[in-house]
């Protein structure tokens, strides 16, 4: 199978009041009112037309304080290990995160955004609009997660176990 | 703001009944039923360990076709320009796609998939698991794209706009 290497450019920076790798919420839902901001650079200022519109967006983005792989790891919310696909956690393949945000208000390339649940700095990659008609899911069964669903994910932050 | 270029390598591929760039389901949603496949190079399977307790996977993929960007476009779904951050589109700034597919199958390192939007041969850079608690937001509004709501998207096609 050929495959080529995908240069990526990121578009800006996200910043959040999350400095260390330990200590982050681990998901959006575990971030509620957290508030941070996205800096677009400023020749990409004329793609956010009308996108204040939306509640909220998704956000594609590098972990950029991730080294390696694991294929199989212990996320945060189990205590056995599952493949890396099957699981949330940055140590993968290509480090990249999603994240659905709330869009609070834009203000020329600065886009004011609440749940953040990434580390201050992080390289942005792409912005899309959340569409409830194309994004949810709302049958969906979740294996292993759904096992766990007493897990209170909306306190649950990262340990350091992703760090090396 | 300092930005560093990232390196990605495909993680596989995805294999789709779709074979041009026009006449494409614009959204999984528009795609319901239509099945392909991915082949993940065999060196990632053991990563996919528990993955097939998962009704739905989220797939980050590179739109391999599309050349350039532009930052303001008129999307499949509307007749005027909004800023490509607010859309869909694939002429994107980093010409990366997200869909969330309906898992049927694992079979070692080939996953049968359903509700497939993407062309057939595309580079896939991730899989995620969908998660309920983490993905779907109930109370999202989507600005132009709710004013468009009319318009029967579980029907709608690509054409030939982003080809060049």
């Amino acid at each position: 199978m050929h495959l080529n290497t995908i240069e990526i450019k990121p578009i800006g920076k996200i910043f959040t009041p999350h400095y260390t790798i330990q200590s982050i919420p681990i998901q959006p839902i575990a971030a509620e009112g957290v508030k941070g901001h996205i800096e677009l650079l400023p020749k990409y200022v004329d793609g956010l037309k009308d996108i204040e519109g939306f509640s909220h967006i998704i956000l594609i983005y590098y972990f950029h304080k991730i080294r390696g792989f694991e294929l199989q790891v212990t996320p945060f919310m189990d205590t056995v290990k599952h493949g890396i696909f099957a699981t949330r956690s940055p140590k993968r393949p290509n480090a990249m995160g999603i994240s659905t945000v709330r869009l609070n208000s834009v203000d020329a390339n600065i886009l004011h955004i609440e749940d953040v649940d990434m580390l201050n700095g992080t390289p942005l990659i792409d912005i899309k609009p959340f569409f409830s008609k194309f994004d949810n899911r709302i049958d969906a069964k979740a294996g292993w997660l759904d096992a766990r669903g007493d897990i209170p994910v909306e306190r649950m932050i990262s340990d350091k176990r992703f760090k090396q």
